[in-house]
C-alpha cells in the first residue's frame, strides 16, 4: 500500500481515486492515420463478396416478425427454408442510410460520448459468466461482488461505457437479475452503459428503466439522442436467431443503436482463410444493419467485427493473435468504405494476469485503435477468452488503456518546447533536471502511471519483489473501499425501485 | 513438458528447434505506411532546431582525433572548449553521403541481412551488467551462462543478428572478455553480431576476428560488404568521449556501420519536453553521423532513437512509455528526412517478467516496428532497464516478435482465399472444420505460438496453471538442450584461437 501512496503528489492535475493517479476523465481520439492493412482494391474485393454471399446464400433468419420486414423491404424470402436473399443494391440503398456519427446519452451528461470519425468509447468487459481475482480465483459471482466491479468501471476515468454486465450475479434469479444489474448500472454509474438486447422483454425493461433515469419516457427515447448500443451476434454461419432479432428490432424501433456483430472465428463458424472469413462478417454484419434501416430508416447502427481464428489442433478460439490484429484493421477499412462505425475488442486466450495477456491484450488493443475502431468492447477487464471478468485484468487493461491514451496526445511543437533556451543554459555535458525549462513543467511532462513500478531492481526487492498482478489487486481494493456513489434524483431511484420490483413479481422475462 | 510436447505436429513447415514450433527464418519487411506522429512541417522544426544547435551550441568531442578531422572538413573548433561548432550547410552536404541502405554479412551468407526501406533487423539484448532466469534470480554472469544465451539467439528464428554480448562474464577478466565473446558469437552463432565499439582496442580485435572467421584481412574489410553494426553512444547532452570517438573512427575507417545513438532521456540528459529532447537527440546524432562521413564518405551509418523520459519523481528512466512510443516514431519520421536507416529498441522497466515487462514491450515493439525503423537491439531479452538479460523475457519477446512477423504477412485476396465455395458448401448454421476449403488449409492457416496458452480454464487448472513466465523457463531450457552448434572450418577456429590466446598474452584492450 505504501508503494501506491508514494505516487501521490497534492496538487497533481490527474483526478485522483483513492489516492491512485488517473488521467482525467476524455473521449479517446485518434490524431494518427489508420493503419491499411490492405489495398483498396482488396477491400472491395471482400465488400463485394459479402455482397454476394448475401445474394446467393442468403441468411437464415428464425424469426418470422425480422422474415416478415426482409421481405416487405424487397427481400427473396423462402419461408420454408427460413432463408432470406438480398438484392445488392437494395443492400446498399438501406446501408447508406445508417448515419456516420452520432452521439450517446449518459445519466451525467458531461459522460456523453460521440461515436464516429476518430472518436473512441472505451468500455468494460460485457457476458462473462464467471468472475476472477488473486485471492479467490475463478467462480461464479456474486450480485456484491458486480457491484463491486461497477464501482470499478464508474471509477476508471479512461472507461466511458459500462459493457452490458461484467459476470452474471448468479445468486439472483436468471429471469429477473438482469433488472438488478440495469438498476446498478443506473445507479453505481453516471456514464452510459450496456442492455442485455438478448430477446424482446429484457430489452424493453433496459428501455423503461434508462427511460426512467433520464426523466423521459420509452415512447419519447426515439426522438432523442439515442442511450443504448446493444450488442447483436449473428449466429454464425448466416444465422439469425429469436432472442437477437427481437433485440435488434426492439432497439431500433426506440431510436437506439444496434452493435451487429458476427462471432467468426475462422476455421471453425467461417472459412480457414481470413479474407473468407471477413467476406463472411461483411455478409452478415450488412444483414443486420439493413435489418435496422427497414425497422426505422436512419436510426445509428454500428459494425462488429470479432473475427477471430481457431487453434486448428484443438479447436480452441485464439485471441490476440496476428490474425486478429489484421481482421480488426481490415475490418475497419470495411466499416470506412459503407459509412458505418466500428466495433471492435480487447481480446486474450490467457487464464492468468500474465505477460500472454498483457501481448494478446496489446495486439488487440494496437489492432482495434490503429484500425480506427469507434467501440472498443471488453476494453478492460477480459480474460480466459472471454469466460471470466478478471479484477486485476481490470486494472492491468486500464493502464494499458491510458498509455494509449496518452500516446494519443502528440507532442507540442513550437518555440517553448523546442528547448533551445534550456539546451543553451544546459550546454555540453551538463544536465536538466534544475533547468528552469524543466522546472516549469515536470509534474505535468509525462505519462504517470497507475500499475507499472519503475524501480531499480534493488528497491523492488526491498519492497517484495511484487509483480504487476499484485499490485493491481491492492489498487482495485483500495478504489472499490474509497469509491463514491454519484448522486441520484431520489424521485427517479424510487422509480426505478418500483418498475423492478414490478416485473420481479410479474416474474421478468424469461428467455423461452 | 508435455503440454509443450503437445504442441509438435509431424511434417508443419515451421522449422522446430527441441520440438518447439518456430517460424521460418526471414527477415522482417514492414508492409504497411510508418505511422507519421507529427505533421512533416513539424518534424522539418526538430530538424532545423538540431543543426540550430549545431550550430549555436556545437558538441563538447573530447577526443583530439575527432576534432582535427572536424576541423579538417570545416567546422570550427575551439580547443580550450573542446567544442566544435558546425555549418548546417556542411552537415547536410556529409549527411547526403551517407548510403540509404545496404546489407550486413554473416558468417552463413543466407543470414546476410539487409538494412534501409522496409526492412527491418530484430537483434538480441546487448550491453546488461547481470543475468536473471526463474531458477536463481538477478546474479552477476558466468561465461557458461553467457554461451547458454547465445546458444539461445542462434536457435530463434526470428532474430537476426546477436546484439554485442548479452550480459558481462565476470568470471573472465576485463581486459581481455572482450575476445573470448566476440569467440563465442562467431563459432556459438553464425548470424551477423555486434562488436564491443568501446575504444581503439576493442574495435580492432573485433574487426581482426570478423575478418578470420570471413576468410579475409582486417586491411580488406572496407572493399566487402560491411559486417559490424557498432553502437556509439553520445554523452549527452553534446559531448562525445574518447573510447566512442575512437571506436566510431576504428569502424569508419573500416567501412563498418556506426550506429549513433545518443542517450537522451526527456527532463535528465535533455529538455523534458518530447520536441526538445527529439532536437537534441537530432543534433547530436548528426554530429555523429557527419565525423562518419569525414572519416570515409559513403560508408554506412544508422541513426540510433533511444529518447524516453524519467520519472520526475524519483529520477528512474521509463522505458516502453507513450513518449518512448512517439519519440521512436517522430524518430522515424527523421530518419526518412535526411535519408539515414533507424535504429531503435524494446525495452522496458519491470523487473519481473510480468504483465508489465509485456505491456511495456508492447509498447516499445509497436512505436518501433510501426515507426520504420531498420534494426531492433534489445528486441529480445531487456528487461529491468537494460541492466538485465532474462532468460524467460528472451522467450516472450521471440513470441512477440514472432507475432509482429506473422501481422507482417498481410492475408492473400483472391478468389481461393475468399472461399465462396466454402460459404456455399457449409451454408447458414454449418461449421467449417470439415469444409474441403479448411481441410487443404488448416495446417498452415494461423500463426502457431511458442508460449502462448490456449486451453480453456478447466484444462490449464488441471496442469498446474502454468503462467507464460513459466513456460519460458522450460521452453529456453529445452532450447539449450537441444542446440546444435552451426560448423566452422577447424582451420579458422584455429585462427580465431591463435590471435584470442596471442591477445590475452598481451594483455588484452585494457579501457584506460
Amino acid at each position: 500500500m505504501e508503494r501506491i501512496a508514494a505516487r501521490r503528489r497534492p496538487g497533481r492535475p490527474q483526478r485522483e481515486v483513492g489516492g491512485i493517479a488517473q488521467r482525467p476523465w476524455k473521449q479517446l481520439t485518434r490524431p494518427y492515420a489508420p493503419i491499411e492493412v490492405l489495398s483498396a482494391d482488396q477491400v472491395q474485393a471482400i465488400h463485394e463478396m459479402g455482397l454476394t454471399i448475401l445474394e446467393e446464400i442468403g441468411m437464415r433468419v428464425l424469426q418470422p416478425r425480422a422474415r416478415q420486414l426482409y421481405r416487405a423491404a424487397g427481400c427473396t424470402v423462402d419461408e420454408g427454408e427460413m432463408r432470406v436473399r438480398f438484392d445488392r443494391a437494395m443492400v446498399m440503398e438501406r446501408v447508406a442510410m445508417a448515419p456516420s456519427s452520432f452521439e450517446l446519452r449518459a445519466r451525467n451528461p458531461q459522460k456523453n460520448v460521440k461515436v464516429g470519425g476518430r472518436h473512441c468509447i472505451l468500455s468494460s468487459v460485457g457476458g462473462p459468466a464467471y468472475v476472477m481475482d488473486n485471492d479467490r480465483g475463478r467462480r461464479p459471482g456474486t450480485y456484491a461482488e458486480m457491484c463491486d466491479y461497477l464501482k470499478l468501471i464508474q471509477s476508471f476515468n479512461v472507461l466511458h461505457q459500462e459493457g452490458g454486465g461484467p459476470f452474471e450475479p448468479l445468486d439472483l434469479h436468471q429471469n429477473t437479475r438482469h433488472l438488478d444489474l440495469y438498476y446498478a448500472e443506473i445507479t453505481l454509474l453516471d456514464k452510459n452503459w450496456q442492455p442485455q438486447a438478448l430477446g424482446h422483454g429484457r430489452a424493453i425493461d433496459a428501455l423503461e428503466m434508462v427511460a426512467i433515469s433520464l426523466g423521459t419516457t420509452r415512447e419519447n427515447l426515439a426522438r432523442e439522442m439515442p442511450v443504448f448500443t446493444g450488442i447483436i451476434n449473428t449466429n454464425s454461419p448466416l444465422q439469425l436467431d429469436e432472442p437477437m432479432a427481437e433485440g435488434l428490432i426492439a432497439l431500433a424501433e426506440h431510436g437506439q443503436v444496434n452493435v451487429i456483430t458476427p462471432f467468426t472465428l475462422a476455421g471453425a463458424m467461417s472459412p480457414v482463410t481470413l479474407a473468407g472469413a471477413l467476406s463472411q462478417q461483411h455478409a452478415e454484419a450488412l444483414a443486420g444493419i439493413v435489418l435496422t434501416q427497414i425497422v426505422r430508416p436512419g436510426v445509428p447502427v454500428m459494425y462488429g467485427g470479432f473475427t477471430s481464428n481457431v487453434d486448428m489442433k484443438t479447436g480452441a478460439p485464439a485471441f490476440g493473435t496476428p490474425e486478429y490484429t489484421q481482421a480488426a484493421q481490415i475490418t475497419g477499412q470495411l466499416c470506412r468504405l459503407i459509412g458505418v462505425p466500428f466495433r471492435s475488442s480487447n481480446v486474450t486466450a490467457a487464464n492468468a494476469v500474465d505477460a500472454q495477456a498483457a501481448y494478446e491484450s496489446a495486439m488487440s488493443l494496437w489492432g482495434c485503435l490503429m484500425g480506427g475502431a469507434n467501440l472498443v468492447l471488453h476494453a478492460a477487464g477480459w480474460l480466459g477468452g472471454g469466460l471470466t471478468a478478471s479484477f486485476e485484468k481490470l486494472v492491468i487493461d486500464a493502464e494499458m488503456l491510458q498509455m494509449m491514451s496518452a500516446y494519443f496526445d502528440p507532442p507540442v511543437v513550437d518555440i517553448d518546447t523546442l528547448a533551445l533556451d534550456a539546451v543553451r543554459e544546459v550546454g555540453p555535458a551538463g544536465h536538466f533536471f534544475g533547468a528552469a525549462h524543466t522546472m516549469q513543467r515536470y509534474e505535468r511532462a509525462f505519462y504517470s502511471p497507475l500499475v507499472s513500478n519503475w524501480d531499480n531492481y534493488d528497491t523492488w526487492v526491498e519492497r517484495g519483489q511484487i509483480t504487476a498482478r499484485e499490485r493491481a489487486n491492492v489498487i482495485w481494493k483500495r478504489m472499490v473501499a474509497e469509491y463514491e456513489q454519484p448522486p441520484i434524483d431520489p424521485g427517479i431511484d424510487e422509480a426505478l425501485r418500483d418498475y423492478m420490483e414490478r416485473r420481479k413479481r410479474e416474474g421478468g422475462s424469461p428467455l423461452n
